[in-house]
């Protein structure tokens, strides 16, 4: 038989009851001959209470003293990984809890936000062969100088989807409180339906584009390793079925296979005008934005008739004041130009496979929107994505309206063939 | 210059505020050009929120689960030195924490309750020579599998001590609540005096006897090593003389010199009667218990004229319950005996050197509890203390009359020459 490995986030470990109930569906796996990996995150909101005891003691903790603030936050692991083993051995099972140092999750030595480089599975495969139900800590790594480092968001995703591919596991199963990958947000979308089967390209895209239910971070890694990935609610009912997996692609790709929307608000957008048109200039503003490490969604240059450039950026919201004066002082320094400000929007993707060469999507995008008065301020594309700027007002409309123009409440095959 | 081990309790830690308190007398000690190693125990009440935690899981975390126990309490101290080098990093000081695993605090494998087998401190030797402050977890340690242990009962204490033996440091300071050690508990001893200097065998016998100051266990590893030891309290203002120096008595020794009364409530005694009188019905009685972790305080045997034996066991009463139905069944197994129980007793010890050869001591204490009306249920003697026992409702008084009867309220040098 196989082996399984089962991450449960924070609300799925919130309090004794629900580690009780998380202990119940790891011993059921286990008693189906499996062997089972699980990988905990801090019970409910222990990181954020950690970080908010930070923030009394001194200001800034995550950039001032990133070192021991991952020493504070690894404290959260600990807890649940513990109860939840005691849990579990309560059921007459062996199990036992090994923190990222432990269980040989090496990492780079960037605090607070670090990346996995290999995991030595030794002590953990020791420990299956004992019998045990093994329990990792997520978000937590170890670096090669045995300083204690976490992985940054989407930590315990990831954590569970690299062991999964070190440990060559039949499954990765992400437990949280959606029974799945939907086709746009239902509270949102009410025809949205759950997606059965979602290539590792589009969740990608659809995790980065503002879905919650897993970070984009663990799927490339599960795309990379071919690792299938489910995505469970921790509170279904036993057996009934449900989840979407994320696996590759099984049938051969004839045009296009529209998944599902996902959308994020919290956007702004610089507009930086008066730029001179050179490569230079553009390489100087993006410099100088990744030095202060504000991350750049998407860059649209236009060139001006008056043979100046201008640079539209989109970005997060909270990361203007960082942004705002570098942009202000590099546009002064390279002449007579300005820079405006829009914040209030929303990002708002289309994902599925196939849309190179499907001219048709655009144009019926477009249309739907503005039909209904939407504005779009920008769009970026990729080959399996199409993403729309627009004002936060509107971006459940747009989600709607793009759910209904592409036929996406269809049963899965029917969908815009 | 040299090293001073600086221990701070969880009290000492127990909120932002006193975090940042402790960050400046951290950073006083500093400044004064010595280096600095500093021992902390978790925040305020963590630990016990820790197990108050575990029991909403599972009945009895500590004796079932025991290295999960181990797992689960190590997250506290992770979390108070964190917010602790943050502290002093904000100060201008370069700080770095380590857990017991990092500064190689290598333990036994006996979890919740370890010894200290080695310190391997070439981590702290490397931080310090960068000029670092080195804030370690106290509590806790590293078996050579890279289990994750806790120390028991004074494990912070013994950290630090252990630590300052390790280190060569020339003296271990330990932080607490109280400024020193009294000759008795001034709360309840008016008369009672601050004790300027303390020998390590006396202060074994003040702690082991419920002075809560310090753990004897710590005190004894001190002296072992000949580390000296200072107790003195985190909220005394800065430049203020105080505490009490726990060290090897300087001067030559010659006739009895007290140091000072300790005492402790929670005791039982049970009185086995009709027993056979051989080794063996001893030896069974004290194994049984000992199988059942019941930790006898005192034995005393009496021969009856009838040639069966009655073996008296002074034990803490919250140890009744297992330990009365073992003593009924073995006595009941060896004849027609009983058990006797008799609750709500007190120890109360009075400590000093040389009192071996100084056969008035005795004569004096008992002549001034009887004077006063209070029964001595048992008494037992080491070559530096007299322990009583007495009922807890005496206890005070009994405190009160040895005070006076060797005049303990007396300045340092004076007393009962």
């Amino acid at each position: 038989m196989g082996l399984i490995v089962q991450k449960f986030g924070g609300s799925s470990v919130g309090d004794p009851d629900r580690i009780r109930h998380v202990a119940e569906r790891v011993a059921a796996e286990r008693r189906s001959g499996r062997d089972v990996v699980v990988v905990v995150s801090a019970m409910g909101h222990a990181t954020d209470e950690l970080i908010a005891l930070a923030k009394t003691v001194t200001a800034e903790p995550r950039r001032r003293h990133p070192r021991e603030f991952d020493m504070l936050l690894t404290a959260g692991e600990r807890v649940s990984m513990a109860l939840l083993a005691m849990a579990i051995r309560d059921l007459g099972l062996e199990a036992i809890s090994l923190t990222g140092s432990q269980a040989a999750i090496i990492t780079d030595e960037t605090h607070t936000g670090a990346r996995i480089a290999e995991i030595r599975a030794t002590r953990v495969r020791e420990e299956l062969a004992k019998g045990c139900i093994v329990i990792v800590a997520g978000f937590q790594g170890v670096s090669r100088a045995k300083e204690v480092t976490t992985l940054g968001r989407g930590g315990s995703d990831t954590t569970a989807v690299a062991l999964a591919a070190a440990l060559g596991a039949e499954r990765c199963d992400i437990y949280t409180d959606v029974d799945g990958v939907y086709t746009a947000d239902p509270r949102r979308v009410p025809a949205a339906r759950r997606v059965q089967r979602v290539d590792y390209q589009e969740m990608v895209e659809l995790a980065a584009s503002g879905a919650q239910v897993m970070h984009p971070r663990a799927v490339e890694i599960g795309g990379r390793y071919g690792v299938p990935i489910r995505v469970l609610s921790t509170f279904r009912p036993d057996g009934e079925p449900g989840g979407t997996l994320i696996t590759r692609r099984q049938e051969a790709m004839e045009g296009l296979v529209l998944t599902g929307l996902a959308s994020e608000a919290g956007y702004a957008r610089l507009v930086l005008r008066g730029l001179p048109a050179t490569t230079a200039a553009v390489s100087d503003v993006l410099t100088a934005l990744a030095d202060a490490r504000v991350s750049v969604d998407l860059v649209v240059l236009a060139d001006r008739p008056d043979e100046r450039r201008q640079i539209q950026l989109t970005l997060p919201e909270d990361a203007l004041p960082d942004a705002l004066p570098i942009c202000e002082r590099l546009v002064a320094a390279m002449g007579e130009g300005e820079v405006g400000v829009r914040r209030g929007l929303s990002r708002v993707a289309l994902v599925g496979s196939g849309m190179v060469g499907v001219p048709g999507v655009y144009a019926q995008a477009f249309e739907a929107l503005v039909k209904e008065g939407i504005d779009v301020h920008a769009v970026s594309t990729s080959s399996i994505s199409i993403t729309f700027i627009v004002d936060s007002t509107k971006e459940t409309r747009t989600l709607q309206v793009l759910h209904d123009a592409f036929g996406l409440g269809a049963s899965e095959g029917e969908a815009a063939a």
